[in-house]
């Protein structure tokens, strides 16, 4: 009997240029086009097992382990059902001989390698892999385009996470949703050594989510429109331009500018949104200080940070910054012994609590020093590829289409 | 033998349409209006004797019992110029009788009885009580305009320190300055029942300074120019009429917005400038959460938050509102024995550290609880009038024309 399966894993990606605002919640239309570095699967990723059996009584989904429900009308159901529409529209219809696995319920089961607690946004990855793997186990003769443009109506930056390297979202302009697709920028293997270091910041506070906080900067914020219309067009095609020429002085002061203007409409927000805490602050500083040491003495940009809908930093840089810039963390955020062992390579496996380094001319007093646990990890990355089609041997569902751990 | 002195104090305001960035740093021309209300000198002042003696070998200044330095063709001393100026001009030239105290030096003591560490603005009381001290000294029969013009040239904001109550600084549009000054909307009898609660939070770095952090925005922010020219015009106008009609959810919703939107543009800067810290997010989260119960059953705004360039936050609320706000600061923000003395009369004496209390419905998990010592003291005042003379005996300076105490 023949198993109807595919298992696939999809990229993290962090935007550069952030995406903030819909023009239509429904089919998750932004108000501005954003761009953004896939990150390598080595290290952060997620992965889904899809299956098709006509022995299924519904639709089921297993999230890390455990099954939520795929709601009825909900984003999860939708891009299910328009996968299932284009196996019958573009293979069964037109393929008689073609097995009609679209009448089929199917199974998926999905895991992080990140833990939750990590804060980084797992349903772009999360939505990436699903579709991806659908697309495989549906044998669908359509273009990553298409692809993209369903994962977007599953989670908005989800259609990046389909492309590796550098990858923009055109916002389009249709109001069918058409145009609004990602496209690949430069692939990994243009820009290689650009690196990504994201330092896990504790928070003690729930932050507002990203789908209420953005509309409510769409209804509230006076800036948000200026943001739209007068300053992302031309950040797009400044960072696109280089990302072409590896131009990282560019990319950085676009990268920060970007980060600091997405909090800033999140700021002009009513009631305000903050997403930021102290311990970003002190980031912020270190780098800035880093950044102004090299640019004093006549040298580039050293390092740009970006945050997300959290505390967490996100630190671009070239390979061959990334060990100063753990140190630089390390001198202001004491670690528990084990925390950082992500970083361990960096220093041939010695101590890292001893590691802690300003680079010279430094301005110590930017920032204080933490207390131990404000970082509370470092994960160390690199710009990576996009979805992989994975060996059926590291499929996560069982020969009985059910997860072969239910709590992984 | 005649003695040539004026005593004066004048009052600090905070603004709830906030003045960023100047046109013309020369003159302090803002980029756009802005609108404060002045508080009451019965709780913060700055106090300055000024006095003309032909035996005097120099033009003297101390501060808080400090001598300082008036720099040539610093600020200080271009003001000191211009009032020797009027004098001459418009006194001695036009009445020969009148005595050519122009010609003499000058000395000036002047005192804030507020601490420094409380990280309130006190040149902008400072530059006015001077102004005013010397207008009184040289008898000019000038309108207030034309001093609010000279004081802006000291400091910007001093300008709205020459009026009590409601105040707004209008931009002007000529390149010499002679359009702006400020301008009183209502006297403080109009509205006299609106009262201020400033928490001061302690911090544990230096900020950006105002004049410089400013200009940096002038130059690097793309939001700046959106609020100058669509943002803040409009809300001048909605905050006078709500201020005129005594319409406190207007004037609150616009002086958070504004806070909030001037924190923005500051954030929008490169590289970006913080002036809140974690403290004075949470004690945002307790306002809008406070207002949000209030709203929810129909009700009116409660409080309004306003943020100058430093984390201490300024609560503008209607007298009947205080109480519950400082319960609400006491339960977020415990204290040490007498550092909440300032609101002791709130609570006839009693214990204030067993006075935090929430109000019903509160989501207690808005902010967490903080450690002694965030907030530092907590200082209850309200809308107050503009300069007062002061009896001879108040002054600063002694028979011999030296302040009375140099470590006052």
């Amino acid at each position: 009997m023949t198993v109807f399966q595919a298992t696939i894993s999809a990229p993290v990606n962090i935007a550069c240029v952030k995406y903030w605002g819909k023009r239509d919640t429904k089919l998750i239309l932004p108000t501005n086009s954003s761009l953004s570095v896939t990150l390598d699967q080595d290290h952060l990723r997620s992965t889904t097992t899809s299956r098709a059996d006509s022995a299924f009584e519904r639709d089921r989904l297993w999230l890390n382990g455990h099954e939520e429900e795929i709601k009825a009308g909900g984003r999860m159901a939708t891009c299910i059902a328009e996968m299932k529409r284009l196996r019958k529209e573009e293979v069964e219809d037109k393929q008689p001989n073609e097995p009609k696995i679209s009448t089929y319920h199917i199974h998926i089961a999905s895991f992080n390698n990140f833990p939750t607690a990590a804060g980084l946004a797992s349903s772009a990855s999360g939505l990436a892999a699903l579709i991806s793997s659908l697309a495989q186990l549906y044998q669908l003769p359509v273009s990553p385009t298409k692809l993209s443009i369903i994962a977007r109506q599953g989670s908005g930056s989800a259609c990046r996470s389909l492309y590796g390297g550098f990858v923009a979202w055109e916002m389009g302009s249709s109001p069918d949703g058409s145009d609004s697709y990602a496209v690949q920028v430069a692939p990994e293997s243009h820009w290689p050594y650009i690196h990504a270091l994201i330092c896990v910041v504790s928070d003690d506070k729930k932050g507002t989510s990203s789908t209420s906080g953005m509309q409510r900067t769409v209804e509230t914020s006076t800036l948000l429109q200026h943001r739209i219309k007068d300053v992302v067009p031309q950040r797009m095609r400044d960072i696109s331009k280089a990302i072409r020429e590896r131009d990282f002085d560019t990319f950085a002061r676009i990268t920060m500018a970007d980060s600091n203007q997405f909090h800033a409409v999140a700021l002009d927000t009513e009631p305000p949104i903050f997403y930021m805490n102290d311990v970003s602050r002190s980031i912020i500083a270190l780098i800035v200080e880093y950044n102004r040491i090299s640019l004093a003495k006549g040298g580039s940009y050293k390092a740009a940070y970006t945050y997300d809908a959290g505390p967490n930093a996100v630190i671009y840089a070239p390979k061959a910054n990334i060990k100063e810039i753990v140190q630089l963390i390390i001198k202001y955020f004491p670690q528990k012994e084990d925390s950082f062992k992500d970083v361990f390579d960096l220093f041939d496996g010695a101590d890292i609590a001893s590691q802690g380094a300003l680079v010279q001319g430094f301005n110590e007093n930017v920032a204080k020093k933490f207390e131990v646990g404000a970082v509370k990890s470092l994960i160390h990355t690199r710009v990576g590829d996009g979805p992989r089609a994975l060996d059926p041997k590291e499929a996560l569902l069982g020969d009985d289409g059910f997860p072969k751990s239910l709590a992984a």
